[in-house]
């Protein structure tokens, strides 16, 4: 396996963009990554595309990835339209690394991009049903807010986690995405404001929950020799590593949950471990994920979440800052686009272009990027490591 | 890179299954492949699940492979969804062999499933509209009869390739896919038959396209140690080649065509020539792209397909047979599945397992799987080149 670096990352700002469509979106956040490689986009030589909802939501059922390659310009190169909920730009990232790092290409476009705001918001509820099985936890409403009320809850009875706490993940998300442009909120808010918001599913409120949004970001992958070539600093991928959910035996509640099966593979691929990370971006769909995610990433042990938060370790300025865009909760969260989302932000961080946000001195960065429900466990689970 | 070779391969049969839904098909197909190869489930350490409409016409839009795989009993390991229209099948296949080809992994699943039948055809037939851009050809009703009766009248006054001769190719279909237990028609026609049927888009009647259908289809690669250490000989993965459509200028009309484009590197890659084919399966969609299909390949001159018909030069005993299945005229056309249905056949005719469909001798088979519309170009093409 070669040695893949990352050439360029671009976004398309999250927010409702009630007047973009797919293209629109994609083409942006591509044109932003490219100028940021310094590639021409004839070097482009294979393209990745993850999306998850837009059959339902634009009608877009099939070839998504071409219609915005078209729109691009690029055509000819092999085109894979991926899917993975909420995780499909981790699953084009994945694809694009694999293609380079197998040595059959030297260059490799992944782009997530989404379009969620519709004519109706019942309407993009319902596609967002799909992340789950359909005939199953879907058909029974057993879905993300009810999936992440429950574990939560039971974190709280058994490790004293707070409301309290779970509500300052949201204010350090907003006090975050004051300074990220791309963020779709911009807003600070107080403990207070988050606990008062509106109660969604018990113990989490409005402000707790990711917003839904439109959006695209992109990432292109290069080998090591076309990396040298190139004027920004290249950026390593340390690991890349993909899995689905699993539940081993449900009543062993204590067994290890998808993200830390997955982020043990990165950690040894990397041949780093959790006191390694200078900055991470996380899976906070729900803000307690983010509590746990800390624990399954080896942040913190078990339980140790919520202690977290209160001491502000993860805060920028904090021993690991975690979420310094702003996280789904406050840069938002356009299903496909996320995963790529959270990679540029580590790109940045890594490259020291991250302005008000950067963490001093951030040599290696952490993602990780889940996505739908299936047996209440994320159907895929993407950790990647970069480093400098 | 390293060599990729087919361990088994399954089907579940194309047809009509009301009763049936994807998983059902996808479970089947996939434990039919297991069988074949001598694997056990433990061993799949990656699945790449193939499927276009399942948004539309199941409701379950997202994470439709982990459903699947959740049946199957086969959890923890990376499930990638891959969407490429009528080419979802090879796109998924690409995938498997690029994960084995790259030495990241021994053992890969590739399937392919679609649910066509559901309750009502216009629904059905609204879904594949999307197979092109929805904003574009799809809403202006540029879809798959129109842009293939285009083509093949223009055929019709270049080279004087006639109605009969079309006829001639789905009859040939027929006659194949009576001695083919997967096939959707087992019913032997005649010219007159086909001529009659209803017309569709001058010139093509009824009998001249591929019918709607549900099934599943399933192939499974490993790397060559593991190969050695199975009971069925091997299938070399000689060449796979996936890219996309593009009309490098609309005014020129002899300049190659995408299948063209595709299978040149695809021939490039293995080595090989339109000479070295035994045997072949490709994408008749309607029945005039066979024809078309024969010269893209290399197996006649450009304008030579009408004559290749009439020569009998692609029936069982001619010297290239082309779609002993019966192709997607004959043995069905359920999208995602299509392209591993094909791949299956191949791989049953380079074993001499096709019973009165076997070509005798068969060493090196061809498969030719397009999808979707993009300026009347296929959205993705995909070439693969097999070999014993």
């Amino acid at each position: 396996m070669r040695k893949v670096y990352i050439a360029g990352v671009g976004m398309h700002p999250f927010g409702k963009y009630m007047e973009k469509h797919l293209k629109e979106l994609g083409a942006h956040a591509f044109l932003e990554a490219l100028a940021d490689s310094g590639l021409s986009p004839r070097q482009i030589e294979i393209a990745y595309i993850g999306n998850s909802l837009a059959g339902f939501l634009t009608g877009q059922e099939a070839v998504r990835g071409q219609t915005i390659m078209r729109e691009i310009g690029l055509q000819e190169i092999p085109i894979i339209n991926v899917e993975n909920a909420c995780a499909s730009g981790s699953t084009a990232f994945y694809g694009a690394w694999m293609s380079v790092a197998s040595g059959l290409f030297d260059c490799a476009l992944a782009l997530g991009v989404e379009k969620l705001y519709v004519d109706d918001t019942p309407r993009t509820l319902h596609a967002l049903a799909a992340d789950s099985d359909v005939e199953l936890e879907g058909s029974m409403g057993f879905m993300f807010a009810g999936n992440y009320a429950m574990k939560i809850k039971r974190h709280m009875y058994k490790y004293g986690t707070t409301r309290e706490q779970i509500a300052k993940v949201v204010v350090k998300s907003h006090d975050n995405s004051q300074h990220n442009p791309y963020a779709q909120y911009r807003n600070p808010l107080t403990v207070e404001e988050v606990l008062n918001s509106k109660m969604i599913c018990d113990p989490l409120t409005l402000f707790m929950t990711a917003p839904i949004g439109d959006g695209a970001a992109a990432a292109i992958l290069v080998s090591e020799g076309l990396a040298k070539k190139l004027p920004k600093v290249p950026i390593l991928v340390a690991a890349t590593v993909l899995k689905s959910g699993f539940v081993p035996n449900p009543e062993d509640e204590d067994a290890p949950d998808t993200v830390e099966r997955t982020a043990k593979v990165a950690y040894e691929v990397a041949g780093l471990g959790p006191q390694d990370i200078d900055v991470a971006e996380v899976h906070d769909a729900m803000a307690p994920a983010e509590i746990t995610a800390y624990e399954s990433l080896g942040f913190c042990v078990k339980g140790g979440g919520g202690r977290m938060v209160d001491e502000g370790r993860t805060e920028i300025g904090g021993d690991i800052p975690v979420n310094t865009s702003g996280g789904l909760i406050a840069r938002g969260h356009p299903v496909g686009a996320t995963g790529l989302g959270q990679i540029s932000e580590i790109v940045w961080q890594l490259r020291g272009e991250a302005g008000k946000r950067q963490v001093e001195g951030a040599k290696v960065g952490l993602i990780q990027n889940g996505g739908g429900n299936i047996g209440g466990e994320p159907a895929a689970m993407a950790v990647h490591i970069l480093s400098r």
